[in-house]
Order: structure tokens, then C-alpha cells, then sequence
């Protein structure tokens, strides 16, 4: 079958170059093969199998996930070595059973007491351990013990002394990194969790326990510090795609973003100085608020317009000055967005459509809910 | 099989009231009965053929989409007379087509000539015609064509002018009323609305032209004025599920609202003064931007909390002023957010739960894409 261009696709429609993503994660890899340290991506971005191929180097182990449905979905198709890296939802610990009993390797997440109890009333089969990582809050405020409160170190010990659970690791997010701005910036946050999370091993080992250690977020591995080898892993997931929020941020460049959402022109309004496209939010998500200078998105090879507004299937596009020139806009020509933030778009996409240098490869179907 | 409690779900999950839900819709089709005008409800906020059932009456007939994946799914469950209300994709002529040959009433909507052009390209087999609503912008300012400009008058004419097409309507959405706050503002935007297009009508007529003509909005529709029962047909949508946004309007009261998302509390982080909950946006959506005083959402039963930021899988809540009592929200326990619009929490979702007085019923899957 002849391979069909990108304009053959009926939008709006999320386009993934699928060189881009090979060369992006190739490049995580490397950077981790590099500071000695074990890689383990995480698969919110994209939720699907290819892509995990990609990123796991085709090892189909060693993987994050945010969702139990992502977790069941890997591990249906021959993942393991899986890591759900959410604070034990007590409405879950069933589900999170059967996974342990499952696969040769089901970790969990947990930064609460509460959340031992759970796992007491409920050994596993077969004298299988459950495996735990202490979430750690090394100053992203959002989940985890706050690494600097003596309950964090009273949590990994009430782990270590629980029978039939093994404390596994430590693991903290660096999210926020994702305020800084340029490597400097992301250098400072990822040395910063790096001594906190080295500093709190050093107080476990005072007490007597050795587990493993990860960090992690986009921005900190996409420009690692030297003291991120001397932890047992790390977890970064948005580097396969990327986004315009990443290369503000200084993570990338624009031209490694590997996903954009393609859109037609269906409307002129020469009384409002405005184009209208058939991608709303419900193809490109609310994110980022439309506070870039080109509005919810960048519209590649248009530096000069901006996506001013979007209702679900439609988005009102605008120039930064001066009047539209309508005749390179003809109703059906083609806008390409770069979104703001991929995991959110991707997430509004049940087809992600392949391409290798604008030739249709194929489709990967992503995995959803909870 | 004895009918399970909301508390049994796992958590994010969207629930629908559908007690409430056939209220809403009786009471908008009695609205109608009373004006005197035809409903033809829109399916874009639920795309459910349960919820398309409930408020067509069961007659399947005489519904509105905004995408053709909702087409196609209504098509092939036995639902006719569609109207894909979308100024006409030139990348969609094909597949309109063949909805226009499959179905006994598939009708489209155009606001531009060059979309008449690509008609004229693909007559329809049998003899059948392609059945065309103008789009007419009464003042909402985002698609059709402006009421007062001379191309609106000349576009109805050489849409008649087309052998193989046939005008069927005139369209006008008043997405406007979104700016409403109360009965006398939204009344005073659906009466504006319906003069533009009766006059409108006048207009055609005295042109010798004559066709059905259809406005509408949740708003308006929700509190219509008496001239909309000299229209043919009304065509709101939201009405089904509301949400804060229609209550914030004046649709609706919070107690109408019919969708709700059930979320479980996941931390503790007293040295914010926050909560977590289990619904970040992936759960509930951007929309709104965080603006209502309890932020992204309102809290059923707590006024007194707000939904400050969200990311991917997590929310976090804090009290709108003082310390949060933690023995109110151990860790695991439900809240239930009102969603400040539905059409966008309900599109995160694969899985509607639907429920009477709290008691699950079954699982509503909406279709999805474009």
C-alpha cells in the first residue's frame, strides 16, 4: 500500500513523528547510560505500547505509570517491571494486589501511614512481597512526605519492619522544575532533589536501611546534573514528545517536539480580523490558559499569528499585528499547532497518527481512565 | 444482582443523576410543546445513546452533532434525520456524502461558497439532494455568515441556485448568552437572536425564498422568549447534564445539575494547609480557568473549600480561608465535584456511571474523535 501524507488525514488529528520520538528517547537513554543511572520512563505522555517500545528500548521493563488503567494495559501486553507511581489510593489496593500477584515485578507508591495499614490487611499470594517506594516531597508540594519531617524517615522504617512488605526505593518528582527557565534554572532544581533525596538515603543508612533512590522530571534528565548518577534511577516521561511548554522551559528546542495536531482553515472573518480552525479544545486541551505570545499553542511557520480562543471544535486564530492576509489562508488549507503541553493534548486524542517525514506509517491507539 | 452504591466505584469517575437527567430533558421538550417549536437537541456535551434516547423522547429522530464521528456512531445505531451542524469541512465532502445516502435525513451546514463549490463536485446517487442549513452569525462571533451583510442574502440565494442542493434552514447559535448572568439577560439575547433571524427570514422570503429556520443555546432555550415559537426549530444541547457554568448563567440551579465526578481525598499536606484529591485534570478538565470563587469546581456540601490547581492525576484543595480540619477528610474519603462545564469534564471520560438516588444502574460509553 502506497504510503499517504499527512494531508490525507481528516482533522483535527494528533501527528507524531515517529523519528523524533526514536531520537528523543535514544537520547534519554544515552544521557542515562552516561551518568550511570538505571532510566525508568514514565508513560502518562502518550499511554501507548509503541511508544514504550521506543523508550524502554524494546526491553518492555522498567516502566512508571499514573493510572492503574495504564498499569493493566502494560502489563496485559507483556510489560512488567512496573512501578505505579501515585500514592496508594486506598480504593485501589485490591487492584494493585492482583497486579503484585500478577507480574514478576508490581511496585507501589506510598507516603502514608494509612496506606501501610492497607497493605497489612492484605498480604499477597505465595509469599510474594508487596515492593514500595517512600514518595518523597523534596520541595514540588505536591504528594509525598516532606523530606525535611522526621515522619519520612518513622515511614520508611514502619515499611521496613512490616512483614510481607519490602521498602524498595525512594522517589521523588521535580516538577518543579517545570518553573524554571533554561538550563541553569533546571540544573539548580535537579542538584537540589538530588542532594535531598542523597541526604535522606544517608539518614536511612544511618538507620540501618538501604533501598534504592529515584528523581525525576522532564526538564532535570533532558540536562542531568553529575550527582543525579550517583542515584539508582530516574523517571522522566514528556522527553519522548516534548512540547512548547518544555522548550520554554529550556528542556528542548521547538524542532524536537515530536507532536503536533494538524487543523484546516474553515472560516474567514474579515470583520473580525480572525480565521477560524476546526480544533477547539476538545483537539488541543485548555492548557497553558493562551498565555504564550502566540495564544494556546504555536502555529509552526506562523510566528506571526496566534490562537486566540477555542470553543470545543473550533479555534479562532488571530495575527499579532497588523491585518490578515487571507489569501494564504484558503478555506481547507492545512495549520499545523505545536501543542503547549503534549500530555494534555494527547490525552484529548483516542488516534495518534504516525509519520516518518510526513509519510503515514500508522496508527497507535492510546490507553484511557483510570 | 444487587444494585451497587457510588462509594463501590473507584475514583475518578463521572456520575450521571439519571432522574435528573429525564427531568431536564422532559422539561425541555414540554418548553417546546408549550412555544410551539420544534427541539432537535444537540449531542455534543454526553455523545451517548442512552442520554441521545432520553432526550429525543426515544424517537431517535431530529438531533444535532458537532462532529462526524457523532454522526456516524447515531447512524449506525438507527438514529436519522441528523444535522451536522459544522460549517461543512472541505476534507468531510465525502463522508457527508455518504451519511446523505445512507440516511433518510442527513443535513449539513455552510457558510461559505466555496463549500457550495465542493457540493456541486459531488451530486449525491439517486437522485437524492444534499439538504444545506445556512450559518448565520446573529452576534455570536464565531462561524457563519453575518446577518447584516449583503453575502448572507446572495449565499441562501446560490445555495436554492444549486441543482442537487437544497436550503433547508437558516442556523444561528446564541453561544453569546454564555455571557449572561440572570433571566433578563439571557431573554434579552435569545429575543435579539430570533428578530435577527426572523428578519432574516423576511428577507429570504421577500426574495422569494422560504425555509425552516432554528437558534438556539442552553440558555436561551432554557429561559425562551415567546417569538422563538415563530421559529421552526431550537437546537440546545447542554441542557441534559448543566453544570456550574449554566447556574452561574441562570440555566439552571446547582440541584439540576445532573453529572457529577466523584473523587477520593489522597493526602494530607498540613503544612499547606491542602488536601489531595484523586482528580486532576485529566478528571475534570481546565475549563472554567479556576475562576469561581471554590475555583475549578464547586464542592458538593462544602462551600467552604476550593479546587485551587490541578495537574494530571491530582487536585489540591484548600478551605477559602482558616485551617482545614483533617478529621472531616481521612484519607479514601469521597468528595463529589460539580463540574463548571460538562461538555468538557464529560469529554475526559470513556465511561459515564449512571445512577438512581446513588444506586448504580449501568455504564453509558460515549463515542469520541472527529
Amino acid at each position: 500500500m502506497k504510503e499517504k501524507p499527512l494531508s490525507s488525514l481528516c482533522t483535527p488529528a494528533l501527528v507524531v513523528d515517529v523519528d523524533k520520538v526514536k531520537r528523543n528517547a535514544l537520547r534519554m537513554i544515552e544521557r542515562c547510560q552516561n551518568l550511570g543511572v538505571q532510566l525508568r520512563p514514565h508513560m502518562k505522555t502518550h499511554k501507548t505500547l509503541e511508544c514504550a517500545d521506543i523508550m524502554t528500548g524494546g526491553s518492555r521493563r522498567c516502566i512508571v505509570v499514573s493510572t492503574l488503567a495504564e498499569a493493566c494495559f502494560y502489563a496485559d501486553h507483556g510489560f512488567d517491571d512496573i512501578l505505579y507511581a501515585y500514592s496508594l489510593p486506598l480504593d485501589k489496593v485490591e487492584r494493585c494486589a492482583d497486579l503484585s500477584e500478577r507480574l514478576d515485578l508490581f511496585q507501589i507508591l506510598l507516603d502514608h501511614p494509612h496506606a501501610l495499614d492497607e497493605l497489612k490487611k492484605r498480604p499477597l499470594r505465595d509469599g510474594r512481597m508487596w515492593h514500595v517506594w517512600l514518595k518523597l516531597d523534596c520541595g514540588n508540594g505536591r504528594a509525598g512526605v516532606l523530606h525535611s519531617q522526621p515522619e519520612a524517615i518513622s515511614l520508611a522504617q514502619a515499611i521496613v519492619g512490616t512483614k510481607g512488605v519490602e521498602l524498595t526505593g525512594v522517589y521523588a518528582h521535580c516538577g518543579n522544575s517545570y518553573n524554571c527557565r533554561g538550563v541553569e534554572q533546571i540544573q539548580a532544581v535537579a542538584q537540589e532533589t538530588t542532594d535531598l533525596t542523597l541526604q535522606f538515603m544517608e539518614k536511612l543508612k544511618a538507620s540501618g536501611i538501604t533501598c534504592k533512590s529515584s528523581i525525576g522530571s522532564t526538564p532535570s534528565c533532558s540536562h542531568p546534573v553529575k550527582d543525579m548518577g550517583k542515584l539508582s534511577e530516574v523517571h522522566p516521561g514528556n522527553y519522548g514528545f516534548y512540547d512548547v511548554q518544555q522548550s520554554v522551559i529550556g528542556s528542548c528546542t521547538l524542532e524536537e517536539v515530536a507532536v503536533k495536531v494538524l487543523t484546516r482553515v474553515i472560516g474567514h472573518c474579515p470583520h473580525r480580523n480572525q480565521l477560524l480552525i476546526d480544533c477547539g479544545w476538545c483537539g488541543l486541551s485548555l492548557d497553558g490558559a493562551g498565555k504564550l505570545p502566540t495564544g494556546y499553542a504555536v502555529i509552526e511557520g506562523h510566528p506571526d499569528l496566534k490562537l486566540l480562543s477555542m470553543t470545543q471544535e473550533h479555534g479562532q486564530v488571530e495575527p499579532i499585528s497588523g491585518p490578515l492576509d487571507y489569501s494564504k489562508f484558503p478555506l481547507g488549507s492545512l495549520l499545523t499547532l505545536i501543542p503547549y503541553h503534549s500530555c494534555a493534548t494527547a490525552v484529548m486524542h483516542p488516534v495518534y497518527h504516525v509519520h516518518s517525514e510526513g509519510r503515514l506509517l500508522g496508527k497507535w491507539i492510546p490507553t484511557r481512565g483510570w
